[in-house]
């Protein structure tokens, strides 16, 4: 087992994260001399805060043999798998002074995905816990058209649309990751265990707490800036007035991340947070997964999404024209000076109407005077 | 019966609105010397085009009296009625080049109210004919609260989302206007003959073509700009992907108005009209009364319209005060250097911490340890 290793093992249970002044020494000297600081102590204020408290811990040999036992591998900036892209927007917003927005130390990865290779193409779907059948089908299908174009989905595993969009991922034998507020090798919530696994054997389970961590109310607000990073957007798809969800919208806003959410009836309190987003200009609205696909940059996959709207036989007729046209009957033939005063379009004009609308079929002559049709 | 009047009942029949150029001429040479050269074809080429068809047509006189005898009087630019500061958008409209927009010469109404008074608070309802159950629940509730709040609400009297406008204005006894696109005395639909009695009865119905007018196709389009202009703002409750809403929508932005859309399922075909106005910006979405007041101008009528969301005790805990509370149990005391790792929180601070988080009811001190409440 390398040093290295060892070090960021070491390093990704020393600090709760977010811990940015702990991050910005590891990117300086290199994971094993900021270890050996960090454990005698001889570091600047800011890290001390980030590290005193558990600084005396050393389990990071036992850590990693724990974590290999449960299928779960750790993935350090040091790896080709790191997801250095992605989570450059981290420390850029870091180094503008976005206390929460610290990049990880490390990753606990539980599952077969290839972290560097599947977020070009992602997006998060996430959402209420206390989500409606609407926003649970929603985000189903979502998931489930994404996954099959051959979308990264990325979600968080709770109740509701999280479980959602994983589900619809998985039914489209697509990529899914969960990204949990607890160690990977944790199933939370419980109920999801067979749906962990399901993730962990098609895509990936992610942590950025060691093995074994419990999850708290806080981790899952950190928990969220991750979800928000990895993927290229974010898409809302139900989130009440007050809602985890809203705080991942906001982090990948934050982060400069397309923010989509899904709009829902007015009287849905499940839909207040989606159309608040909307309305503060912090998402667009999106209601298809074209207009996901757009947003996430994976334009091309589709010709032009959106349906046209039927063309009408009257379509590109002159004003005048149009007039007339609504003015003839279908049953009751009409001269043209009836016509004229019929739709105030001179009589003159009216008589060379005539023949163009016939010419295009909207207009029949008859021994009695002119019929629309 | 003064001579005015007459012009201007003559000029209202002799072209089909919108008619600009005769418009302009009106404007520049007062109605009746206006409607004399337009009887003897003196006019420019462009006011010729608009009145050459029906220019014989001496009907002034007789469309006064049966307007008369319906109820209906004629409102024109000389009366202290007219409501020119409305109008006054189309106007300049029309003078930035933009045909459609042309005012109209004068306006047909039946009912008690006044149209200087009653426009100066109001909003357009207006959307699909075949809404859904939701479209027209959410249009009848939007239109009861602002008429409630003395908000007059203008609609087309079409079925679905603008019989239930005019509907819930009339449930609290408020004040709505019909426009029609047909004489002010026909009933169109019929099946809202009741309806738009009602509506004469506590509010106005009112049309720029005169008594007999039959409805046309291209004249709900020319009716759609006249509700865009009259109302300070419209509201599109459901509009399909072609929907004569959406041209009322597109009026009032073009006008400068503004235009909220009100958002639904995504699944909804009847919302994907709003949901596109709100996409491409020409709307603002509205779930409530409250944003609809805001963008109509009528603020101060309500203080903070929308409820806050509830305070949490934790609200306003430094980060780390929320870290070391999160770590704390309600039923297993702990001393301070187990939260200290638990929660990556260095000691002292844990230690300074604990007696804050007491002080304002978030944690207790046993014998044992710390326990969180």
């Amino acid at each position: 087992m390398d040093e290295v290793r060892l070090a960021r093992a070491y390093l990704s249970r020393v600090a709760e994260p977010p811990a940015g002044a702990l991050g910005v020494l590891v990117e300086h000297l290199g994971p094993v001399e900021a270890a050996g600081l960090v454990r005698r102590g001889e570091v600047p204020r800011a890290v001390l805060d980030e590290t005193s408290a558990r600084a005396g811990v050393e389990v990071a040999a036992a850590d990693l043999e724990r974590a290999a036992a449960a299928g779960i591998r750790l993935v350090t900036p040091e790896d080709e798998e790191w997801p250095a892209w992605p989570l450059l927007c981290l420390a850029n917003a870091r180094d503008r002074g976005l206390r929460w927005a610290a990049p990880p130390l490390a990753l606990w990865v539980r599952g077969p995905a290839q972290l560097d290779e599947v977020l070009g193409r992602s997006a998060a779907i996430v959402g209420a816990r206390a989500a409606t059948s609407y926003g649970e089908h929603t985000a189903a299908e979502f998931a489930y058209e994404l996954a099959g174009r051959g979308v990264t989905v990325v979600s968080g595993a709770a109740f509701g649309i999280d479980g959602a969009a994983h589900r619809g991922a998985l039914g489209a034998q697509g990529t899914t990751l969960a990204v949990l507020a607890c160690g990977a090798d944790i199933s939370y919530p419980a109920a999801h265990t067979t749906l962990l696994n399901h993730v962990a054997k098609q895509g990936a389970v992610i942590s950025e707490y060691p093995p074994g961590t419990t999850p708290a109310k806080y981790r899952f607000l950190v928990r969220n800036r991750l979800i928000a990073a990895l993927a290229v957007g974010t898409v809302v798809v139900e989130a009440g007035r007050r809602s985890g969800a809203r705080n991942t919208a906001a982090s990948a806003a934050a982060l400069g991340k397309p923010v989509l959410a899904v709009p829902g009836p007015v009287s849905s309190p499940m839909s207040q947070g989606c159309h608040d987003l909307i309305r503060s200009g912090t998402a667009t609205l999106a209601t298809s997964v074209p207009d996901i696909l757009e947003a996430v940059g994976a334009i091309g996959d589709v010709a032009d999404p959106r349906a046209p709207s039927p063309p009408r036989p009257t379509d590109g007729l002159a004003p005048q024209a149009v007039q007339l046209h609504d003015a003839l009957s279908r049953s009751s033939p009409a001269p043209p000076d009836h016509l004229a005063r019929a739709c105030g379009v001179p009589l003159e004009r009216v008589r060379a109407l005539l023949p163009e609308l016939e010419l295009v079929g909207l207009a029949r002559r008859t021994e009695e005077g002119w019929l629309g049709t």
